[in-house]
């Protein structure tokens, strides 16, 4: 039956809120990237909210990093708070910048979505 | 370069004029509903606003059953309007109805996004 209830409105995904793998809020979801060639959801943009001090207030975390926490009611990323302060900051078109893509799913342990 | 700039931003997908494969706008999609287990984006699910009568005025469309077409503008269906119409309708909690996402699957020709 588990498998049945795994569809989520988008909509919803927006404004839910991250937390670092030691389980502290960073941040929310502002919107979704999707890769319109497998469509699949390649990237979450996190508002930050001015984090910690960061530079950027938006940062792309890969979708395949997040992980729905119901006690939570959040995403619970891989990565605890200090090393997602450390991840490569969003560079001027980021979504076109495949150097860019490809440094910040290293960072992440991931294999890029595109491969 | 062509695949580095298929990354769309979830909310301009909301609001997307949806076309039919006679190219006659049918209506626009809501919001997308995305799979946990996979990330992938199963449905866009579609507002008809009333579209030529029918009772159903959001229905959900297999995502691989859309392709955005620069031309239009929108996304480009794989039906005419009139079987678009004649889709199942959606029935209530669809997206927890295996049976109803099977038969919608299967009258766009698609296989389950599940499989």
């Amino acid at each position: 039956m588990e498998s049945q209830h795994n569809l989520i409105d988008s909509n919803r995904v927006n404004g839910t809120y991250v937390y670092g793998a030691d389980r502290q809020q960073v941040g929310h979801i502002d919107h979704l990237m999707i890769d319109k060639v497998s469509g699949n959801v390649a990237y979450a943009v996190m508002n930050f909210g001015g984090f910690l001090g960061m530079g950027e207030e938006r940062q792309p975390l890969p979708w395949k990093s997040l992980r729905y926490d119901t006690e939570l009611g959040g995403y619970l990323t891989d990565l605890p708070n200090d090393q997602l302060k450390g991840a490569p900051e969003r560079v001027p078109e980021w979504d076109r910048d495949r150097a860019y893509e490809a440094r910040l799913h290293d960072y992440y342990g991931l294999a890029p979505y595109w491969l």
